[in-house]
């Protein structure tokens, strides 16, 4: 049986601990925040990227804060709390962040087909390749490797034939951007233990890839290699208790 | 094996058939429709909701026309075309109704905050209600179609604790109602044939699910019963071959 993952370094380290101590003043906006978490870090880019004002506070999955809980009795993270009322979902935050913060720096365009286009591509990511990269993770067996594998290169190619660059949209960093970004950044493991290769998807996707993954607001909001190795190991070995391991593994759809 | 679904019937009938006849002249904005999808549904219900004018076309799915594949090569539908382009997605279409046509009547709230507390439901919709809804259908034995119905109660029973009344942001039908309609009003079928009984969700899901079946624009939309059920026979025997049943079937997030 699974352990749970109480060993989980309890804040974050490296750049993103310099940015946690430069946002510790109250702010409107608190950012609740789970350091390791992929999903967390869409809404850390944004925020970053935005210039938004924000207090961020770790939640700690074991110790979890009355208030928090009171206004979020769901626990779950990444969470704002804006007006004293909470909100979650990574892409939720993202596009309120774009709505409750309209005189700062966009990551969605301003022509409606456009934002619908970008959307789109979100949907794609969310749909294809988050899915396909948690499952290349989890797989135990070479064959189930090998097919999440060519899953994967498959989904990033469909997507990388779509970007403009030098960024998805052209020019400006946007929410396509942001939501693959986190993964994009961590390819390093799947290369490392289940033989990834960036180059084989193609089309663009290497020079894509390294775009996002050095861009400031990502190496920003990035933790020290060794402290995130220690939770994927346990993805590795398909021993992780989150939500989305275990969706994966029962064959659902990732929360 | 499952045969594939070329027995489809080719139009829109009862109800829908007078609006897809009120809908053939030609307008800026074409609505690419397969009559009998629940997804497709949604993007109808917008556009009946908002008053926009729209151009409605039958896509046959074994003959596709040679325009629409230019400008959507997947095929998929719901689809519309805008400009020359095309987009696709239920929701993502939803949300570009909001934006190409602000001066229609809106689906989603003015205040942020409000605009993403209904985000954040559609995504419960999506990655619970719907996967549950399409489990049940297509579920084989008597213990996972127990198991299934019990999700699928559990799942309408946590939206209907958010519904303000009468529809979920309270006088105004939102877009978690246009979200969810389609299904409601085909619930009567996993009444028929799953032992689904509306009154079991609990807290005022009969009483909401019965105000989105008979919202006009939902009736509009509805098509003749024995039509849809030779389609939904195929899913109650597990044989259909749609994506969201091919999906279901490998365990795959529905697309």
């Amino acid at each position: 049986m699974a352990i749970p993952d109480e060993n989980i370094h309890p804040t974050a380290t490296g750049n993103a601990a310099k940015v946690v101590a430069e946002h510790q003043a109250k702010q409107d906006l608190v950012f609740y925040s789970g350091w390791f978490c992929p999903f967390n870090q869409r809404v850390w880019i944004s925020l970053e990227e935005k210039g938004i004002p924000y207090q961020y506070k770790e939640v700690n999955p074991y110790k979890k804060e009355k208030h928090f809980l009171d206004i979020n009795p769901k626990g779950l993270v990444p969470a704002i709390e804006y007006q004293g009322k909470a909100l979650y979902e990574s892409l939720v935050l993202c596009e309120f962040l774009e709505e409750a913060y309209p005189n700062y720096e966009p990551l969605l365009p301003v022509d409606p087909f456009e934002r619908a286009h970008v959307r789109l591509w979100i949907d794609h990511t969310s749909k294809t390749i988050i899915p396909s990269w948690h499952r290349i993770l989890q797989a135990q067996s070479v064959e189930q490797q090998d097919a999440a594998r060519q899953e994967l290169y498959e989904a990033q190619r469909k997507l990388a034939q779509q970007v403009k660059g030098p960024y998805f949209t052209g020019k400006e960093f946007s929410l396509v951007d942001v939501a693959n970004a986190p993964w994009v950044a961590r390819e390093y493991i799947l290369a490392e233990h289940r033989g990834y290769d960036r180059a084989q998807v193609g089309d663009g996707w290497s020079e894509y890839a390294e775009r996002l993954a050095t861009r400031e607001s990502v190496i920003k909001t990035t933790n020290d290699k060794d402290k995130l190795q220690v939770i994927y190991d346990r993805y590795l070995r398909d021993e992780a208790q989150s939500e989305v391991a275990k969706a994966l593994r029962a064959g659902r759809p990732l929360p």
